[in-house]
């Protein structure tokens, strides 16, 4: 076993064991989860001789020396927090997978051309705040003006800002859209991820090589408002049961799902929370509100830009036909975004050298690849199979699979190195 | 306008002042919106004269002595609690109309022949706790033999027997079954309330005689299992989504209702709690869980018990297409209940004293003079005209229509004191 992958199952297990929070792992955003897998990475980066820096809102860049000290760095990464009791893998293998990388070099005597950055990204997970890729946005000085204020975190509803100033940080040059992390620093942007899907175990392969990532829409305070009313004396004409106009929103939904068979022009379609209000219900009331959240993806415009239109009308035939009001409230939007096509050939190659045949695919799910990519960062995905799916307590990644992308990463800059 | 007029708007309006919890009125079974409402009773019952005592549970009989102190005694009286955010007048209503009843016989001087016991009843709404009619059954020492140590109150989690002890009573003898209210106390009850459908506004008449209570059972921890996964990374067929289960759970059942139509074997369904776990949700995973409650009620125990088969086939059928298991969890069930009819008889006498025709009804919500029918009393029960339902913070009695069954109470005892 080489030193890397030693590396690696120590800081998987070291995670695992300190952020478990039964069923499953919590690494809150600006948590004491996340914080600990930040240390826990600068922890072994120093071992492995990087130089370690901090950006204002916490963003950590883990930086082996190359070559030419002066020239763009080849970056990798992805974030370390996770959904409430999600898995281990989700996010922090691609950190893992960076300082396996940096380990092998390490052990190699290899020097790259240029510096290799392990960036380990904050606040990734859109459940903590309603915004996607947080801290990538905010390393390009791109956070929505009004973010670092009037955002919440949905465990504690204090502000983003508060939690940044809590977890010891400042919250000032991201509220005034600065630049932490210059684009003209990154050569490239590389993202080893779990897949989130099924498709690498159907197919039989280890990795797999990403396409381009799904866009998507998200209402996270869409509400359904009925009337409150005795349960027993109210009969069934004179009730407006937002109950019972949610289940019609959810049946509309699903046929308007069952009509977008098309490949290429799909959408998932999900409502992960519901919930009437606690302050006002109670099961001898017919229930006057019910709030949800309703997320929308796929990997085509026009298609998403259809279905909206659809959801829509679908709150007007609800309104119409039992009384209750469907409404979404703001929308959180992100493009589809198409990763590099050269740099996935380059990856394609050096898989090749490790008799690797890794498939192209689209990601279902969002990542901080996308906003990489947006800023005109010649960007790839890793993708490795993974059982179960994740933002759940039984992601199974097969740990030698793990260690093919880290080989894959390790061919590929060492091609790069050749090359220079 | 009379004393107890006079009284009654007065007793109202400060209920109203003092509870309020906009937009409504909110009185905690054990909370300190229901004690302020025993305390201000007690306070005008004792300016009419009345003797004040209160039992172990902290129910309130406030005694105007009859002629014969030692047989039993005529008893009116209703609950004080409401549900969260409800009006002012449910519950409420049958205490204060005692009390006007009583303020009126003081004025014209009119000593019954027994003595009228105006009991305020303690935590009707099972809103608080998962039990109906808590007071009247630990009154009758028929509380379950759990029930003090295993349930808790919605609002803050702690049994029934701390919420006792915090408010200032014993819940030992409660425990132990022991009878607070001995049955042979009680000559007969008559319970005023506030109609909770639009019966008596449809009829044009400001009051109403009840003929029997609806019976029903409640799953108040019912749950669709399904399993968490990645809402953009799953696609369709490999979902178990909660949500979905739940939708189809709740269309199933309103099919069953659609079937139920013939006259006097109608039900009420309705889910007036849904939520999906707060801990394990997030807007970006497919819901692994949805918990609910579900109330049915109805006039036929024939019917009740039908309907309760076909929704345990409907929670099989959704397993079986979404594989999203329905767990209805423990049910609470309360039976049809028939009033007395000599009594009702004796009312509808009175009524034409007052050229009114109060139309005999059945009552769609349960009340706590089921408990006193079931014990073998002669029970009965006057409705007010009332708007917009209740349970919600729009009830709307017109104060007047409440004179009316003030009046009813004023001559049918009258009457009884003629007779005797």
């Amino acid at each position: 076993m080489t030193s890397g992958q030693k590396r690696a199952r120590q800081m998987f297990s070291s995670l695992a064991e300190a952020t478990a929070d039964p069923p499953g792992i919590t690494r809150a955003a600006y948590g004491p989860g996340e914080q600990l897998a930040h240390n826990l990475a600068a922890r072994h980066a120093t071992e492995l001789g990087c130089e370690i820096s901090c950006d204002a809102i916490g963003n950590l860049y883990m930086t082996l020396p190359g070559e030419d000290r002066g020239a763009p760095a080849f970056f990798v990464g992805s974030h370390m927090d996770t959904v409430p009791h999600g898995g281990n893998f989700d996010g922090a293998a691609g950190v893992i997978a960076g300082l396996s990388l940096a380990a092998t070099l390490v052990e190699n005597n290899t020097v790259l051309p240029r510096d290799l950055v392990i960036m380990a990204i904050r606040a990734e997970e859109a459940t903590w705040f309603p915004l996607s890729y947080l801290g990538s946005y905010a390393a390009f000085g791109k956070l929505p003006a009004t973010a670092i204020d009037e955002t919440v975190r949905s465990d504690t509803g204090r502000t983003l800002g508060w939690h940044m100033r809590e977890a010891g940080f400042d919250p000032e040059p991201a509220r005034q859209g600065k630049v932490l992390l210059p684009v003209r620093r990154v050569h490239s942007f590389v993202e080893v991820h779990i897949e989130q899907g099924p498709a690498l175990i159907g197919g039989d392969q280890p990795i797999g090589l990403v396409t381009a990532l799904n866009g998507g829409f998200r209402y996270t305070t869409a509400r359904c408002i009925g009337r409150y009313a005795h349960s027993g004396a109210t009969s069934r004409q004179y009730r407006q049961d937002a109950v019972l106009g949610f289940s019609d929103f959810v049946h509309g939904l699903e046929k308007e799902w069952d009509s977008l068979g098309e490949p290429g022009r799909d959408v998932t379609l999900t409502i992960g929370q519901v919930a009437t209000d606690p302050t006002h219900h109670s099961g001898s009331k017919v229930a006057g509100e019910v709030g949800f959240c309703l997320d929308v993806r796929g990997p085509c415009q026009d298609a998403l830009n259809g279905i909206r239109k659809r959801i829509s009308a679908l709150c007007d035939t609800v309104a119409r036909t039992r009384g209750v009001d469907c409404v979404l409230g703001p929308e959180f939007t992100w493009p589809v975004t198409q990763l590099d096509e050269e740099l996935r050939h380059q990856l394609n190659d050096a898989a090749s050298t490790l008799n690797l045949s890794p498939p192209s695919m689209p990601s279902g799910a969002g990542h901080d690849a996308a906003v990489f990519a947006e800023m005109g960062i010649p960007t790839g995905m890793i993708f490795i199979r993974n059982a179960n799916g994740s933002h759940n307590p039984d992601e199974d990644m097969d740990i030698n699979d793990f260690d093919q992308a880290v080989s894959l990463l390790v061919a590929h800059y060492s091609l790069q190195a050749s090359r220079s």
